[in-house]
């Protein structure tokens, strides 16, 4: 089965908005077991549209495509299908009354354009949209050899897309793919070490499984990600198949794994002072207030994070947080600070980073030196150097992830 | 002159990687008035580029190949335009030496694979990457009408596609199209209206004008772009009728410009106060230190930014600031954590945001409450509250955004 994908809008072309959309739909049908590729941009063109339809269903099964619902003259997505349905639009009753259920809740009255949104070619079907006025468009078609092609159209509001992708069209893809399995897929999140060292750790076992199958994903600051993903009969059999491949690569992987599919590092520091009823303050000094910004993120933060001294002039690190080092740039200065962030937020854990994000070198220390300073209760307060490459962004983004990267460590090794 | 974009990789097609590059580069080329209508993303697979390439080359001029240049077998981009063109590969010596150079720069070993990017399909050209190990190419095929059509390879790393890009690939595209105009743009940034709105404003320059062209770009919580793009002889008059424009424009938009091209929301704060010659202070309490880390990046932020006051706890609000109002999302609350920002941080200038980012109400306020505060030297403190849209996520960004775009209007008030 074979599904390709077409992203419709001027403003994609002229790269006034990135075409995320087609990632993340490719993603999906990879995660299912679904072949894709093909991925096309083409501008609001009726002609256009109609002939990249025809051309892709040469090739593909089922073709996404994605935008160009909307109320606005310029969004032809309905009628392009219908042309390449050969039939005309017909307005949908119950469609309308969705529109206008959905300005009644808004309180705005319904534009006369937002008709058009109650469109569909004859033949064809509507897929429901609960977050947006534009319903999407499933539609059958011959090939050329005569065999059945599906057109599924959904919007280009991504979040209304993603649950349309997800209720309707990767379910109705399986049942006429056949595929009677259950596919499921879990991510190991890494971070401390480099793609081909993760690769080279884990190659006995990446050859060695066809199901689940292991898969790496580079994300950037954000770590490797190892995914899994299995086939079996049903959920439970699943499940079994990508635990047991889970406990294998922990082994292997040890404490690189620093969270599960859509936990955070950040989660994984709020999860582990939660677990031990203990509050935790930041000094930070050349992330800016990064680190903070991070903590503030997870479910449950409010229990455990009291905030953040952001002590970006050297005068705030002494008044505020008690610094008394000479140079700010050091690990006696992290230390101070996280004592500091510990006494003056009146927290039982206390973190910090100071450092040189550039662009120039400061007191002495050349440019990406970042100093990490923790202090707990009944422990002395510890300091760690590090040298991070890049550039400004890419440093101060490095240093926040490093700094709760070392302390999810740390709290795991006080046991 | 039409140029379309073929991306190359199976990453991209797997959503491991978001495909930036096309929507870089047609961007550019809408810029540089080249038509761009049909970007293509397929996988590492030589039979489907070579039949892409021919397909897209029917009805485009010219074609930017991005991706599948480096050094692994899987990287066959090369082969595919030899293919195309109907030639054999030959290996450059000159090519050679540049890509030994750059692994002796790096005291690195060449690995043997890399000698393939020193193969240049027979009658192409290679263009320079002085950035990296890929050199691109540039072909010339006939179409089936007899009619030039060219092909541009360039590697997928972005910043080495951006640089062979602007160095060759536009001048080229530009030289063939005939075009001998200058063209030169600028970015009119503006927050604190509705893309609708805008467009309602200026539309009778829009409709009036057509060198330069007036174009909007949404960049959701970084504000709406209005992007001139003017056509000219020579620089001096591209640059005076762009200039005659923005005149134009700002007396309609007025204060909603806060930036121009690369300036930013903190860039226009930290340059207000850094003119007073006022040293700035935060204190924030929903963003967790999303203010601060935004002020921490301009250049010349040092001279400026004292730091943050990451007030999440309630308690922290009133031992560290000295707030005593009772509800801790209020105005009152709001004025006295600004106060507090200048006098902890030792700053001319306090800013604070305190509110409800959810998920759920807290103080009998409801989510998206969120209220700014702002005392400067010689006035008295002042609040104001605000009703953000959207979930936690977008709560915070916007309160940021918010609280900077305040500032910025209160400061230029005060003359």
């Amino acid at each position: 089965m074979r599904c390709d994908v077409l992203a419709i809008g001027t403003e994609l072309l002229l790269g006034q908005i990135v075409d995320t959309n087609s990632a993340w739909i490719g993603e999906q049908l990879c995660t299912v077991g679904i072949d894709t590729y093909d991925h096309r941009k083409i501008g609001d063109n009726l002609g256009r549209m109609v002939e990249s339809m025809h051309d892709m269903l040469t090739e593909a099964d089922a073709l996404i495509v994605c935008g160009g619902l909307g109320p606005t003259p310029d969004d032809v997505t309905r009628e392009a299908i219908a042309e390449v349905m050969g039939v005309e639009l017909e307005r949908r009753e119950e469609l309308i009354e969705h529109i206008a259920a959905l300005f009644g809740i808004r309180q705005r009255d319904m534009p006369a354009n937002n008709l058009r949104q109650a469109d569909i070619p004859i033949g064809a079907s509507a897929i429901p949209n609960p977050l947006g006025t534009a319903p999407g468009v499933r539609a059958e078609v011959a090939g050329a050899d005569g065999r059945k092609r599906v057109i599924y159209a959904v919007p280009g509001v991504p979040y209304e897309m993603q649950q349309m992708v997800t209720d309707h069209v990767l379910p109705d893809l399986l049942e006429l793919s056949g595929e009677q399995s259950v596919i499921m897929s879990r991510s190991l999140k890494t971070w401390g070490t480099s793609e081909s060292g993760l690769a080279e750790m884990i190659a006995a076992r990446v050859d060695a499984q066809q199901n689940p199958t292991i898969a790496f994903l580079a994300r950037g600051i954000e770590g490797l990600y190892v995914r899994l993903t299995a086939k079996a009969a049903s959920e439970e059999e699943a499940a079994a198949l990508i635990e047991a491949e889970e406990a294998e690569l922990r082994t292997i992987l040890g404490d690189l794994v620093f969270a599960v599919d859509d936990e955070t590092m950040e989660h994984a520091v709020i999860q582990r002072c939660c677990d031990r009823g203990w509050t935790l303050g930041v000094a930070e000094s050349l992330t800016g207030g990064l680190v903070g910004a991070r903590l503030a993120d997870p479910p449950g933060a409010s229990e455990v994070y009291r905030g953040s001294i952001v002590s970006y002039a050297t005068e705030v690190k002494r008044e505020v947080l008690g610094v008394t080092a000479e140079n700010v740039v050091s690990k006696e200065c992290a230390q101070q600070m996280a004592e500091g962030a510990r006494r003056v937020l009146g927290a039982d854990v206390g973190i910090s980073v100071t450092g040189v994000a550039g662009p120039t070198e400061q007191g002495g220390q050349p440019v990406g030196t970042v100093f990490f300073g923790l202090s707990v209760p009944g422990a002395p307060p510890e300091a760690m150097e590090a040298h991070l490459p890049g550039d400004r962004f890419r440093i101060r983004q490095f240093a926040t992830i490093s700094l709760l990267n070392l302390v999810r460590l740390r709290l795991d090794a006080l046991a």
